[in-house]
């Protein structure tokens, strides 16, 4: 079988990645070749199973229709602006978020008018849908009030993933992924950074600034449960799914404290002395806007699995990207 | 002030059109003049008001454009391709109800980055947002699960509504309309049209075809209740809306069997008698999909009305479209 992927390039794209080619197939199909696909060509890693990077802007015209021309099996469709840049430059949102998705629905649909052709397309949404008011637990049937334009994008993406479904073009499924803890790599601007940093820095004997109080709670999973999540939507019967084709994906609802506390389990004090308080008024009042827990049943019930514990998110971290142990 | 109607040619848009003609204004404000478009130009009632006529269709681009050009303060788009005929053409449906909706929405923005300019829109969505699986009645917020091509492009103008509304490019305002009966004219045939033609033909002497159970329960408001929605959204404060931005419109939850009891009232056995009852398993099997009943607190608390009684709609029917007696 054949498997694209685009944003092949981003930190989840390249687990993806990794985790197809260890695999070898999806399901009982054996992966012929895959296609990388992102706004820049992404590498092309070393292995028998061929793969093929391509840059690809898939708001532009024709680029969606080339991307599905050999009719890939499997696609995931991963590429998005984030959240603040599509705040900041309203048509670059629109642009990527909304018609790049919809030029990939009609590219899949122009296909499946020539002849017999119904990919299983995997596409990640957001908790970024669910706005005011939000309830204690935020249920997978909830009106999507976005207060953002990425949310709105991302809302309209499962409404049209729904109808292509309906219709037959596509047998689409959607994934609201947590705030993925903790990402590999340097610090990023992003306001929800601190998370991950106050975790993977201080592992690392490095200094974390914490912007907001230990008793905020937010909604997490590692970056190893949400490769477990794409594989997973990748075979689901989505006949299960009726007409309701975007689920929230299970995770941790945890507090910082509760975060903080997991992180002197294995790093001890020498780590957590490692963080430093330093409240940011900006990034508090945005991050008390966002969800804190969701009642993700529906996706549990179908046999999506996420961590249960921090702990089990901090060992993650080390057994995925520290080689099993902590430095030094 | 100016004011722009979309979709001017429809029952309800030559409706909205006379009342805003007889009004002389909305709210406090006097209307200068009109702008009525539609896909054939509308017919341009001789009033001391001018009127000017224009054939439009939003789907082709410079046409939204260039019906903003001239900045109109109050918008009314009520210009759609309806749910069957969005079925059967898939592209259609698109092109009108989805990039139709957008192109006027960004004509909008791209004014209001010129200079400062947020019309009032008021914008026709539908209750096809809703879809299975449906509680007994309807809450203003739940989840949009649409069963048509038709419902998903109305949900996606929703969020797109609500978004340029926040972001501050336009003043925009939803309604979600009833059922509209009685419907004036001649027989149609959407799946709906005999729950306009039991009342309208047997009160002109004429026999209707009732294709369901007179146990179906449905979900009613008049014309003259639909021009009120409208012309109430369009002096609304907004500002109480929050990031909702589109209401359910209240309306009556009635059986065909309380229709016909409204119907003997007025028109006594003579009028009931020229039902014909031919059950219709394809027209049963649409209507038990369709919603039956909702909870419209919220739309009512703003000030929305509707009939409570089905007395209350028959009376409007005679009074708007038979001069106020029966014929014979």
């Amino acid at each position: 079988m054949h498997v694209l992927i685009i944003g092949a390039a981003g930190m989840v794209g390249r687990k993806l990645t990794a985790a197809l080619l260890e695999a070898g197939g999806i399901g009982d199909r054996a992966i012929d070749h895959m296609t990388l696909a992102d706004i820049v060509a992404p590498e092309a890693p070393l292995h028998a199973i061929p793969t093929v990077p391509v840059a690809a802007d898939l708001s532009l015209p024709g680029v969606a229709q080339a991307l599905v021309a050999d009719r890939p099996d499997v696609i995931f469709h991963l590429a998005a602006i984030v959240s603040g840049e599509a705040e900041a430059d309203f048509d670059k949102g629109y642009a990527i978020n909304l018609d790049g998705t919809r030029q990939l629905l009609e590219a899949i649909r122009q296909e499946s008018i020539q002849e017999h052709y119904r990919p299983r397309l995997v596409f990640t949404s957001s908790i970024a849908v669910f706005g005011e008011p939000l309830p204690p637990a935020i249920p997978d049937d909830m009106a999507h009030t976005p207060l953002t334009s990425y949310g709105t994008q991302k809302a309209i993406c499962e409404l049209l993933l729904a109808d292509y479904s309906r219709r037959g073009f596509v047998d689409g499924i959607g994934i609201r992924l947590p705030t993925i803890v903790v990402r590999p790599g340097k610090p990023n601007k992003a306001a929800s950074g601190f998370f991950s940093g106050i975790i993977r820095e201080p592992l690392n004997g490095m200094e974390a600034v914490l912007p907001v109080d230990d008793s905020v709670r937010h909604w997490f999973a590692s970056p190893r449960a949400a490769i477990g999540f794409l594989l997973h939507a990748a075979t689901l019967d989505t006949t299960l799914l009726g007409q309701r084709r975007t689920l929230t994906m299970p995770g941790l609802s945890a507090t910082i404290a509760e975060e903080i506390a997991a992180l002197e389990r294995f790093g001890g004090p020498a780590a957590t002395r490692l963080i430093r308080r330093e409240p940011d008024k900006t990034i508090a009042r945005i991050v008390a806007g966002w969800p804190q827990n969701f009642d993700t049943r529906r996706a549990r019930e179908l046999g999506f699995v996420a961590e249960t514990s921090f702990d089990d998110i901090v060992r993650a971290h080390i057994e995925d990207e520290l080689g099993g142990k902590l430095p030094g």
